[in-house]
């Protein structure tokens, strides 16, 4: 049976049910407009731990484990585990999971991870492969910047055009039975790469690949942007959300200013909270979906969304040698299924 | 349709067929046992780049290459490419594929990546997602001692139990119809940490992965180990595999010494290569695979076999912050069907 329409998009036969979604978010991220939607709010980013490393992978470990339980379910029953962070090697997730022993995939897809997750996880259902899966990513601000930029202590000043990375852990249960939003269609990304070299401005860079990922899918769907209740990308940030705007546009395609967002606008407040251009990093798009969009897709409030975790394919290796960074954006079709 | 058998073990309902397999290989890979084997044997590990990073890419770029005019395809009739490497971030294979514009799924599983990039693309195929698939994975010497270890001109003395990292990429087309071997099974792996710490004995880290993976497949298909002509894992080394061999035997399972081998110490010559423990990284099990065993599969002269990469999912940090070096393995069942 052929589930592929168009040039790129997978069209499910029996859509994957997200059975239960958990969210944990740092400090800062708590004091943002999405703070009553977390499950938990951290009050220390270190987490009782002594290292960020550490702590990001106690986040990944107790945001499973929250998500587990919220299905109703034992780790036991989880066929296989999908998910991926920004440390080096994948530490982040490989070190959060690894007491489960459960089936892994290790993923790295940047910031574009949790799509990256949820598509996977959901042709691993779909296939007949599994009857429980987990999606999650996570990412820490601290752990990030000692190893992206700069120490934390030299108080390095940012340009305007850089995203704050979240710290948290966005886990998703995806079942093939069971209740609560399912999940269409799954557009995997290409790279696309138009030649943006400044790591301080991750949202230009990953923009034409978000843009490139919604016109694929929408032409291969046949769907109109108006179909969706909301369009709404990862990570993208202010200066990057423009950027696909614009766009798009270029591509004759005009979604209304209240049916497209970026999550890394949504989980800060703009002037309150000054990071700049919004928040960034796996788990941008995954605690602000699993937190903030999820419950309303659960209760029907929200229709359907696309949404498009965006990643930014670069190391410090490859930026120190001169490379552009290379984005990338994965988009996850769900819809609410409560008349 | 549940294609789960056992604990954690798929059966596929129409195995998926790799109809090709291309390899490229360093220069002290080209002078090992294999070197009649591999389709490009490189004269210089740079490869004609200004980084060692960016010739991985270049390998990475060039075996895919092979591989799709080997199947008799173009770049465009690939749905999918899933690829992964030991570069912070993946940056080999990111690169590599940057050009091709066909969507991609970064993938990290230190060196067990080519089993993980098999069982994932196998599952795309078989579920109907898609028709031709690309599994690929890539590592290089150079550029894996530059970042895990000490710099090259240093030269560091080596420990007796510490393997070399292969240089090259070994990449399949996998399909939903052509001929060549099928892929029946795969039994994802679990992570299994015993706390071995020291990284430059990764066999012993990683054994315990591979016995666990194997017992479970043995025991998901009620098969024994006999069945099958060869068990091969990834890059255990001559460590590695003596303590395998130990630990299967704590399980009551005794293989036939030729009916088990492994890929890191297929690739060098003991004597005349001195490597110490054998070879290592992603691209010892892929390189293997596609060029040594992958023609003896598609002849006939080997029936069937069980091919286990194993990975070391440790970075620099972690081993920094005293953490012990989880291990983890996938299996992939494959038959040849040369009658």
């Amino acid at each position: 049976m052929n589930k592929k329409i168009g040039n790129q998009t997978i069209k499910f036969a029996s859509p994957p049910v997200i059975i239960s979604a958990a969210s944990i978010a740092g400090k800062k991220e708590g004091e943002g407009p999405l703070k009553k939607y977390f499950d938990v709010i951290l009050s220390d980013n270190l987490k009782g731990e002594k290292s960020w490393e550490k702590a990001e992978s106690k986040i990944v470990e107790n945001t499973i484990k929250i998500a587990v339980y919220k299905a109703g379910l034992t780790i036991d029953d989880i066929d296989y585990i999908f998910g991926g962070d920004l440390l080096n090697q994948d530490t982040g997730s490989t070190f959060g999971v690894r007491n489960f022993r459960r089936p892994f995939f290790g993923l790295f897809g940047a910031c574009s991870t949790m799509g990256e997750a949820m598509g996977l996880a959901a042709m691993a259902i779909d296939g007949g492969f599994a009857k429980n899966v987990i999606a999650g990513a996570s990412s820490h601000f601290c752990a990030s910047e000692k190893q992206f930029r700069f120490p934390l202590d030299m108080g390095n000043q940012r340009p305007q055009s850089s995203t704050w990375t979240i710290t948290g852990d966005g886990t998703v249960v995806i079942s093939n039975k069971g209740s609560g939003p399912r999940i269409t269609h799954v557009t995997a990304g290409k790279i696309v790469d138009l030649g943006v070299k400044d790591a301080n401005n991750m949202g230009a860079a990953m923009a034409p690949a978000a843009c490139d990922t919604i016109v694929t899918h929408l032409k291969d769907t046949k769907r109109s942007p108006n179909y969706y209740d909301l369009i709404v990308t990862g990570d993208l940030g202010y200066v990057g959300h423009t950027l696909l705007k614009q766009l798009l546009a270029q591509e004759g395609i005009y979604i209304n200013e209240e049916k497209i967002t970026d999550c890394g606008i949504e989980i800060f407040n703009k002037t309150a909270q000054d990071t700049h251009s919004g928040g960034s990093g796996c788990a941008c798009s995954a605690v602000t979906f699993c937190g903030y969009f999820y419950p309303k897709l659960k209760t029907g409030e929200l229709k359907n969304i696309l949404f498009i975790p965006t990643g930014a394919l670069m190391s410090t290796t490859s930026s120190g040698q001169g490379e552009s960074i290379p984005g990338i954006a994965h988009a996850i079709a769900i819809e609410s299924r409560v008349k």
